[in-house]
């Protein structure tokens, strides 16, 4: 029951959004128990993003969203995954890259709640 | 105060738009207290959504926000209601639907909180 | 490690885009130790945005997401600040702005979690 949300100021290309749809579906397993199988992603581009009080620099707002919780090293071992995705496909900046995490506690699929 | 946000990978007409609005109008009532009188709702269509790894089906990701708490049997309710609501009138197979909830602590409108 | 994304369904032209930017990275003070220094800013304009049952006047949904927790004197002013930056920049009634805020646990940033 993930779900990744990602908005960028930059262009994703059809080629890019097939290498993040499998690298997100990837990476989804450093929380135990999570995969792609469940895994939504959104991918948001042409944004219009500013970080620090700059809007000429590619940026990243990265959103992932899990029903229950996880643990802070499977919180680390996400971050720095998904920070090595986003820098070498897209070409941003890992120091301008923002991943917000959120523990859902109530999720609903296919007409009744998980 | 609550809030619905609908993305999904297909296209929603004029004419679909006015029935979600006035269908989600009347199902945010499953709520103690909610009417359409304070909520607010968004609609975002052709968004690329992968789901299970698949961009080829119609998806949804929605989210509902909520001051406050609500109790399971409400959550329950909603989330069978908008499923018929979006799968209805969307065509997305329900199995395809995510419903994420928040409930929120701190919330502004018109200059100061709730 | 402050967001703030605005939605709205009016139209956000290049000035009005500088000055929200430049008046946002001011209001983050709101907060105590929030700075510009470290905000994201994501602007969405053009949005299909319904309030209270209608979509012909100029709404928004703002969205505030903080690493950590904050005072309610604290929202307060920035609920207050936020609403007379929009509604005097984007012709919004301020009656017709929701400010949703977000407390997080688990933020990444540069290849790690704060």
């Amino acid at each position: 029951m993930p779900h990744i949300n990602l908005k960028t100021n930059t262009t994703i290309t059809p080629y890019q959004e097939a290498e993040l749809k499998t690298k997100f579906g990837k990476a989804i397993e450093c929380f135990s128990g999570k995969t792609e199988a469940w895994l939504m992603i959104s991918l948001e581009d042409n944004r219009r993003i500013w970080f620090k009080g700059d809007n000429s620099q590619n940026s990243a707002m990265i959103e992932i969203q899990l029903l229950g919780h996880a643990s802070n090293k499977e919180y680390d071992n996400m971050t720095e995954t998904v920070c090595d995705i986003v820098n070498s496909l897209l070409d941003i900046p890992k120091d301008r890259i923002y991943i917000k995490y959120e523990e859902c506690e109530h999720w609903g699929w296919n007409g009744s709640n998980f």
